[in-house]
């Protein structure tokens, strides 16, 4: 017999972006939406209250690199270059599996609070990361990041087969809810010749690609230079830019790279908050989107945002898609709503981010009932332009409820942010030892 | 006999935005910081709790239309000449006083929840606004708002006098919280003819002006063909500039006229929100500072927003500010917090913004038991970059407790709210009619 959850009495968010007054009928064994339609708790096991409340899909994170929140705050207000060579590397090289596992814990709370049910993530010992998620209840896109520059031939090879063999051996791990990528950090990091290896490996393997593209001018001119192309058609050159392929930022792309990243199927993971933070620039968001790329939001990770609350980037989108485009009519709500639903999810390739019957059980179920979204005239611009993650009541991933009322069951979030902090502590005191 | 209440058993960010252990011991009566030192709860008539917390100085949000969050979500995504003249004119032309005062009273919830105990509003009926900040609690510079293109003479002047009228008559009101302002709208929208006279006016009765400053390039262009010169030049030759005027965004502001505002004494009023979501632009907010121009910190009304949460637009300072600027130094959280607090109160000429004692008793206390604020590395990157208004759990004002443990006191939350629905739909079915 079915384990059936309903999400009752409020109202859901279809994949039309209309708001209708309806239940959600949810197989809680399967991880499905069996039904949307009024008065389905009756039919149900168990209820979650969606009294005052609108449901969501569960918004998806796709690009992020978890375990940085220990490092929240930690060296703000620092160009991407110095902020990366003279703070964040010496401290990541000291990083412990153990403080990765508490690092990525703290982030699934902070997710899981504001209503995230799916994320990407490039990091290191993998393992305990997929843990994490494992335990947390979350799905998730995972993978080993790979540097080479610097390395020598053995090292580097070793980085890269490690990326393969986490690719291979976690997939599928968590019941499912973990699938996995290979990450090659950048164009600019990872030498041309284990690129192509990269693409030709995981084409074989089929696995998708996960990585950075053009974030800066320094990771396009030394591209432009050496190979005359712009770097999404030296990616694609290399075989790198398939439709499972994804990569993040994309701030420094030209109009003839729309076409490319149109043509091969690979989507952009947006990433306004950090993008700003380090003066990286303002990436073209709406020319892509109307170019055919498809676009989804990351909040990357915590030391450059410096949170994870995915409502953030719903709102830095739509805002600085405007700017970027000069044009308040922009990356308007619903487009900034869907990069972070099903832009999202089809970036990660999760049949996640609508809610209808035979898709993931992903949801965010967000309290209205708050001054800050009062009137009522358009709930979408209000999910976009006023809401935050601290308005999620419940979230449920996979058919399973993961916070009820503001409470996260898989964590104690108060032994997560002890360790966190003690964690914290001992890696930057090592660091700057 | 005073008496007395201590926010005790937490931290509290200095001046110099160093963090101390300490109680803060607050005069109710007189309104103002007695002392701030360990161990004062003792001494005192009544206890905040502050355990786990950091008190600081009440936000200050230095450009409000706040009844506008009747219109919160009503016409996004236009650009500004279209929104105003084709949305938000048209629905305003049909506003009430009884309209004015329910929008300005969920302003005014809004504002306490995210600690924000001063600010200053541009409005009409402002004896309502007045009346709704004496009910509050809260602090405020409140001004009538003089639009003269498109009036006759007789009209035109009549609106004139009535911003005179406001800030003589209401100067004052709610013991002294309520202190006024004559608000031109624009250099653009207001006759040359009356700016100067308005400028005569304040300097005979000693009170402040306000106005809108270069937004958009269209209140630039006009005064530079007509005058020859930069709209800041223009403005202070009319008289308008003086240190107790403050102008709102400054977005198209060149450095000719950093200058000119910096020699004057005048503060400008960053919007960045509004400004990214009516895509005006990004202001100079660094090189203004750097040019000895004070710059405080405003929502702007909830239409262009869409919350009056003053934690997004610290946030969204430090945030554009590193791309206007270009560097990912500009704009720091410390920049960024001083805006806020003694940059708006110094704008607004209130004697808060900073926790010391004989400094109006105007104070935020922020959760810090919460993971998005774990680790802790550095709290004012916190309070900037990761904190948002739900993370406030006490609001005082002139030595009042305005919210207790999120509990608003002065106002029935819910009633309020279902009193801004009805008004809010019954405004827009008449403007629509």
């Amino acid at each position: 017999m079915t384990d059936t959850l309903a999400i009752a009495g409020g109202r859901v968010l279809t994949p039309d972006l209309d708001v209708v007054e309806a239940d959600v009928l949810v197989d809680a064994d399967a991880g499905e939406i069996i039904e949307v339609a009024p008065g389905l708790a009756a039919d149900a096991d168990e209820t979650l209250d969606a009294t005052d409340s609108l449901v969501l899909p569960g918004l998806v994170n796709a690009h992020c690199h978890a375990a940085m929140t220990l490092l929240r705050g930690y060296a703000d207000d620092e160009p991407l270059e110095a902020w990366l060579r003279e703070h964040v590397w010496p401290v990541e090289g000291e990083l412990t599996p153990d403080d990765i596992r508490v690092g990525t814990e703290l982030a699934l709370v902070e997710l899981i609070r504001s209503g995230v049910t799916a994320f990407a993530d490039m990091y290191f010992a993998v393992d305990e990361v997929a843990a994490a998620v494992e335990e947390a209840g979350v799905r998730a896109r995972l993978g080993h990041g790979v540097v080479t520059v610097g390395k020598d031939d053995e090292a580097a090879r070793a980085d890269l087969d490690e990326s393969f063999d986490v690719a291979e051996r976690l997939d599928g791990a968590a019941d499912g809810r973990v699938r996995t990528a290979v990450m090659p950090h950048s164009l600019t990091t990872v030498s041309d010749e284990l690129l192509a290896e990269t693409a030709e490996r995981a084409r074989d393997a089929d696995v998708p690609i996960h990585f950075h593209l053009n974030e800066t001018t320094d990771e396009v001119t030394p591209v432009v230079d050496e190979h005359g192309v712009r770097p999404s058609e030296h990616a694609a050159d290399l075989g790198l830019l398939t439709d499972s392929t994804f990569v993040a930022h994309g701030v420094h792309t030209d109009p003839s790279e729309f076409d490319v990243l149109a043509e091969r199927g690979t989507s952009v993971v947006h990433c306004p908050a950090s993008n700003m933070k380090l003066a990286s620039g303002m990436a073209p968001v709406q020319a892509m989107l109307d170019a055919g790329v498809n676009v989804a939001l990351g909040t990357d990770g915590a030391a450059s945002n410096n949170d994870l609350d995915l409502f953030d980037e719903l709102r830095d989108a739509a805002m600085i898609g405007k700017l970027a485009a000069d044009d308040a009519a922009a990356v308007d709500a619903e487009t900034a709503l869907r990069m972070a639903t099903e832009g999202g999810a089809d970036a990660l390739g999760f049949d996640s981010g609508r809610i209808e019957a035979g898709a993931n059980a992903d949801l965010a179920v967000v309290d209205l009932d708050a001054p800050h979204l009062t009137p009522e005239h358009d709930l979408v611009s209000h999910l976009v332009y006023a809401a935050r993650g601290s308005d999620v009541r419940h979230t449920v991933c996979d058919g399973r409820v993961l916070m009820r009322d503001r409470d996260v069951l898989a964590f104690d979030e108060a032994a997560v942010r002890e360790r966190a902090q003690e964690h914290a502590e001992a890696l930057v005191a090592r660091a700057e030892e």
